[in-house]
């Protein structure tokens, strides 16, 4: 029998994963970050300086003037639809208007698809080191959850996930970043992309593919995009988060036709759209012809601020560390000898060095420990002074650690 | 075996609930209504006439004037949470900023509730009659669903409540819409306020409460919400949707203190979180002290329509037709009589006479039949003259029915 003087907490039933839930050690640590005293290569984040935010001043102001339906419920954007079917030829894809149902950002686009596909208790197929917003979206299904090896120099293992899916296995879906891994910032190469496609088409298992971050890109020439090579297995997702600005929550996925009345279901139930406003304001701004040209800048900008970054990491690091050059998005992967645990190291960046970053341990899956000597560094948010200054600082760090 | 020529859509295996989700007849119709010709009851609009785009649009401009980071991902505003405990007090609801959780419009606030409350297969306890939204938020879970009568009189059959619980039920949640009930339009009394309260506390069973139309109220005394009753076991959802604008998904949850990390993993998972530049545009137009007059206005406003709307169903409507004036909210629900079946009346409507409604059949949960003879019109967003000419043609579908 529960006593009147039983704390509510524990006389409340709250649904069996939610309890298990609690905010990390890491996330409190993080939460320090935000001090300007921090250099912070912790999060995706952007640029800020680089964000249009003039043109989207007087945007919003002409959109509200033309059409107070701005303000109101309201359908898809057609405009923007249209605009995303240009912008996704530019990555070497196909696609119509009709497969495409816009979202909050990518992470609603990633949740929407999940419960499209996997019932509780179901199985996926993943990576053993992967964007822990991803390892979130499953945590409520409880999963079986099969692993394949993350390289960090050619991205995804996929004879593993073909000895997975020879053996029987059946996952619901395939989880692929193939352009700037997230945290490894890896591209899968050509040879792999196809091969994992044809998987997923001979033995019927869907692919959602993660672009969150493939339209940064820093090489001369980039490969198309999974979603390039099946429009039937590959749900790709996408998101204007990370190359226009991630206060509007506006993304998209891309599905084949007969799944969008699906997602509208799902979606409604979930937050009846994705804000008129904000669809408002990204078609209109995409209809000014200005985001090519902010495009390239970024692309421009943060490639500098990625070599900023490798350069510092060669002159300060230790030579028992290793890094990998990424083509693609916003993060640079770091090993540090087997001895160190990334976590500790963060405990004491923060407090002694006043610098942070996000220990590999987070994004591990299942058995991987390899990941817990990684770090995972961000080179978009910080300017080039910044990203010297914090990776001094990081080095020292190291450097103190007991040998 | 599954061949090569079997269209993909019969290869790929969805989850259970998605299997069975489909467009309904009544959404295809309702599609036809956005025609200009057609005058739609059908949904809770607000008038668009009366948003304040003016201020928007100069808001908007300022906000990004002021600071960039509106377009950055950002923590909840705090300056945000502070207007929402202000306007809660005038609602006769003492709380803190620290229970206060920010969501996409309250449609994402009670999903959110659910997914922290219920576990597939568990139970709920609703109204037989109730917004159709918040039977899409239960789908995926297939719970088994517990039902009260919902009177239209009075609101909630809070002692059929009772029964439930004394029999030995414990549902995950109750879920109460207490002010301008959707559909009925109906306002709680306070005896069964009191009631309800006392019953969730002494069963330990939390209370989920729809207030999204509360704060639309045309009596001369409005009751508090039952979240004035009890911070332990109310549960309430807000939003600006019907007070400011929908298209800027900003709503409002509180809950006790202790839960908010939990609904912060559960929101990151969904879409990392709200907006920040709607976040900032709310908080600044409420910072602007122009919401109590735009609020008196729209209370005036639509109490004006109300009128009109129950004026015009008084003249035209057959004797036979019963319907109830609501103090709350945006709908008046009508009965018609019982041999008339609202979904094929709305078919005949908007064919014949270009108006349309929503049938209550669709509001109907578990063995409640009574409301196939309902109907829910809307009476927020047309303006008098479409109102008058509106139910005029709805009188005359009625009276086109054969006897």
């Amino acid at each position: 029998m529960i006593g009147a003087s039983t704390p509510v907490s524990e006389q409340l039933v709250l649904s069996a994963w939610t309890q298990k839930t609690m905010p990390s050690a890491l996330q409190h640590m993080l939460s320090a970050t935000a001090h300007p005293d921090i250099i912070s290569f912790a999060l995706g984040l952007p640029a800020p300086e680089l964000f249009p935010a003039e043109a989207f001043g007087a945007i919003s102001a002409e959109v509200l003037r033309q059409d107070v339906a701005a303000l109101q419920y309201g359908p898809p954007s057609e405009s923007l639809k249209a605009s995303i079917v240009a912008l996704m030829a530019l990555r070497g894809v196909e696609c119509r208007a009709e497969q495409i149902f816009l979202t909050n950002g990518a992470q609603q686009g990633m949740n929407m698809l999940a419960r499209l596909l996997l019932d509780p208790g179901g199985s996926v197929l993943i990576e053993d080191c992967i964007y822990t917003g991803f390892q979130q979206v499953l945590e409520p299904f409880q999963p079986t959850i099969l692993t394949v090896p993350a390289d960090v120099a050619s991205g995804m293992d996929v004879d593993a996930v073909a000895a997975h899916l020879e053996s029987g296995k059946r996952p619901a879906f395939i989880y692929a970043i193939t352009d700037g891994h997230n945290p490894l910032g890896v591209s899968m190469s050509a040879e792999k992309r196809a091969q994992l496609v044809a998987l997923a088409r001979d033995y019927r298992v869907p692919i959602i593919e993660d672009d969150a971050y493939g339209f940064l890109s820093y090489a001369q020439q980039s490969i198309p995009p999974l979603r390039a090579l099946s429009e039937d297995w590959v749900f790709y997702v996408g998101s204007f988060s990370k190359i226009l600005a991630p206060a509007l929550r506006v993304g998209w996925v891309i599905v084949p036709e007969w799944l969008i009345d699906k997602l509208s279901i799902v979606k409604e139930a979930s937050d009846i759209g994705t804000a008129t406003f904000s669809q408002r304001l990204v078609a209109a701004y995409v209809n000014t012809q200005a985001l090519p040209a902010h495009l390239a800048r970024l692309r421009h900008e943060y490639a500098v601020r990625r070599d900023a970054m490798l350069d510092a990491l060669e002159h300060c690091f230790p030579a028992t560390t290793r890094w990998y050059k990424p083509d693609n998005g916003m993060f640079i992967w770091i090993e540090l000898p087997e001895t160190v645990n990334s976590l500790e190291l963060l405990r004491i960046a923060i407090t002694d060095q006043k610098v942070a970053f996000i220990p590999g341990t987070v994004f591990s899956v299942g058995e991987r420990q390899s990941a817990s000597n990684g770090l995972r560094l961000n080179f978009s948010n910080c300017n080039v002074a910044r990203i010297q200054t914090g990776i001094e600082r990081l080095a020292a760090t190291i450097k103190a650690l007991p040998q």
